[in-house]
């Protein structure tokens, strides 16, 4: 059996073996990042075309890249709807932008930690993965400089708003410096941006994109986290030299995005309708967060310390005495609790240990307290156990 | 700007630029593969779940996996849900098998003709392609035996019901005698039949899968032909040792298919409503056809040979006078007539000039003779301009 090269690296996907875990329904599960089922919005597909079941465009429906374009403009991103491209959520975009840049031993720079699934893809062609540390106001602009110095990333990928895992939310000084810093070494930015809207002190600094001068750019965002994942409809938009490159590697993937779930979104985008239902998801997950807090600070002080999110749907825990977390795992399913290891979340997970991701959007309220203090009483015991 | 290698090799497509030209509501077009906009069905979502909107699993909805595997099960493949993994369209088995095996250089086989658009992805990961000529009745077996003992293809990729373009259906005995091969050769089986329900005389001879008994190999269909392609909506069967790197090749592709579509396929395998459904699909389709044969009679049995297809989309006329069909395009678009060259459906479009193909299922039927009309007297003349 000869497989490509790139299977070599295929791994098996921690997150999906704890998700699956984590179906069980007796689990009270912190790992994944399902929008609250309680929030998906009831939709109508009455008036639906008949139309909307024959082939589409590859680029996407005309009425969505304008409502799109429109939606982007009004962020500060300098764009068009021949700049938009709809793809089958914005994890396709990490496909397309790994098949448009990268061969094996191409470096890349990414935050540490970044999104554990764009590491997977951009390792499977083969990246070489340089990291710049995450702060809690961005990226530290030091060693930022020195990794543009010494190194020439095909691109840098960045997530700057509520940032999956970290929660982190880059500032604007922060946001201008990166934009100066990429126009400087002339490196190519992929802004992914899945978090914005779930914003709750309301603060909205403007993409990092629209800051550029002279750098190329691909802005990738989604619905699956406003309105309704299933719908698998997500889109880029990207700088006028690339854009042709990407519309033919999303035709080659899967031809065009699935046309209802194009049009539901439609249907959303740009109205009142969608507004009233960002506020009243926000207060949702707002009430949430406060919530995780109260709760954490119960369990969790002597433990950890973390930032409080001021959006997205990931509290980001640093153990003040580190361990491998993966080590945890099995004794917190024995337990019922399932959360995600931060070192994934790592290109060298083994060199960052002790970091843990809770998702606090998902789980029942009335099973939060009881969860969390299983979870640190796991964390206790492996404490113990090592120090033993 | 550095791209990826393979980058240098994604080509424009011609089909899209035919396409785009086709648009001009005057055009008439023999040239893409729709499905007949009369011929879709008007679907239900009032009874869709809210839980569809949320996110779903890689390996697609557990409910539709089951009747898939009871489906392909009923036509002689062995297999259980656990081997069926839902895809966004049968496009995306091709990205997904050409990420599980082509390097730059691997040897695949292919049919001569084949699939543009598989061709173009196996090509853009770097293949190196090696081809078998068809016959009326499948590939040249003594050919065929002459690659396998010369090449090492890390698979075989044949479209062995109805193929786009040549229309060609392989006959029972060929079916043996290609399995039987792979088998010996121990070579993988991918096989792509989007056209198995649309047959005109009722033949149906069981896929080449279902009668391998070492090879491993990959099953693809689709609802695309059948159902509603906007539903994007395919799926692959494999054999055990390859579904686990599908299935993680598909997670990091785009996490999961739309799970609405999926919900809309559920409503119609396996019934009775789809049956119906299917009958009167191949009625259509088959007038179609006779009318077709036709007014391809009367115009172009001076300029070509073709076969009558027994199902699929497509006629695929041989020009007695051989010249580069693709010269033909702006002549043809000029008198608002649009068509497929045959050349880039061979992986050395140079070598095999003289091929036409022509989709009858889309045409307006008050427009077909007017059409090809045209296209011959486009053809009439490029000879004569070349005999000049």
């Amino acid at each position: 059996m000869a497989f490509s090269e790139r299977v070599s690296r295929l791994k098996s996907s921690l997150i999906r073996e704890i998700l699956a875990a984590a179906q069980r329904p007796e689990v009270m599960s912190f790992a994944g990042g399902l929008p609250a089922e309680a929030m998906l919005p009831k939709v109508e597909w009455a008036d639906m075309p008949v139309s909307m079941g024959q082939y589409g465009m590859s680029e996407g429906e005309p009425a969505l890249r304008e409502a799109l374009a429109v939606q982007a403009r009004a962020l500060g991103i300098h764009c068009e709807a021949n700049q938009v491209l709809v793809v089958s959520g914005s994890q396709q975009t990490l496909d397309l932008a790994a098949k448009l840049y990268i061969d094996k031993g191409t470096e890349i720079l990414l935050e540490a930690p970044t999104y554990l699934a764009a590491l997977q893809i951009f390792q499977l062609f083969g990246a070489d993965c340089i990291t710049v540390p995450l702060q809690a106001d961005g990226p530290d602009l030091a060693q930022l400089r020195t990794r543009l110095q010494k190194h020439r990333p095909a691109f840098i990928y960045l997530i700057p708003t509520f940032q999956n895992p970290s929660a982190v939310r880059y500032s604007e000084a922060k946001r201008d410096a990166v934009a100066a810093l990429l126009d400087e070494f002339g490196v190519t930015l992929i802004e992914d941006e899945p978090y914005r809207e779930l914003t709750f002190d309301g603060g909205s600094a403007t993409p990092i994109v629209s800051r550029l001068k002279k750098s190329s750019w691909i802005y990738t965002g989604t619905v699956s986290k406003t309105l309704l994942p299933g719908l698998r409809v997500g889109y880029l938009i990207a700088s006028p030299d690339l854009f042709p490159h990407l519309l033919r590697l999303k035709q080659s993937a899967d031809l065009h995005t699935n046309r209802i779930g194009q049009w539901q979104a439609l249907q959303w985008i740009g109205t009142e309708q969608y507004q009233r239902h960002l506020s009243e998801l926000r207060d949702f997950y707002r009430v949430r967060r406060d919530a995780f807090q109260v709760a954490l600070e119960t369990h969790f002080s002597d433990l950890a310390h973390w930032n409080v999110p001021q959006g997205g749907l990931f509290f980001w825990l640093t153990l003040k005495q580190p361990l491998d977390t993966r080590t945890l795992l099995n004794a917190a399913l024995a337990n019922d609790v399932a959360f995600m290891p931060g070192e994934p979340f790592f290109p060298e997970p083994e060199n960052h240990p002790g970091h843990i991701r809770l998702n606090f959007s998902h789980i029942d309220p009335t099973r939060l307290d009881e969860g969390l203090k299983r979870l640190a009483a796991v964390v206790r015991q492996a404490q113990a156990a090592e120090a033993a």
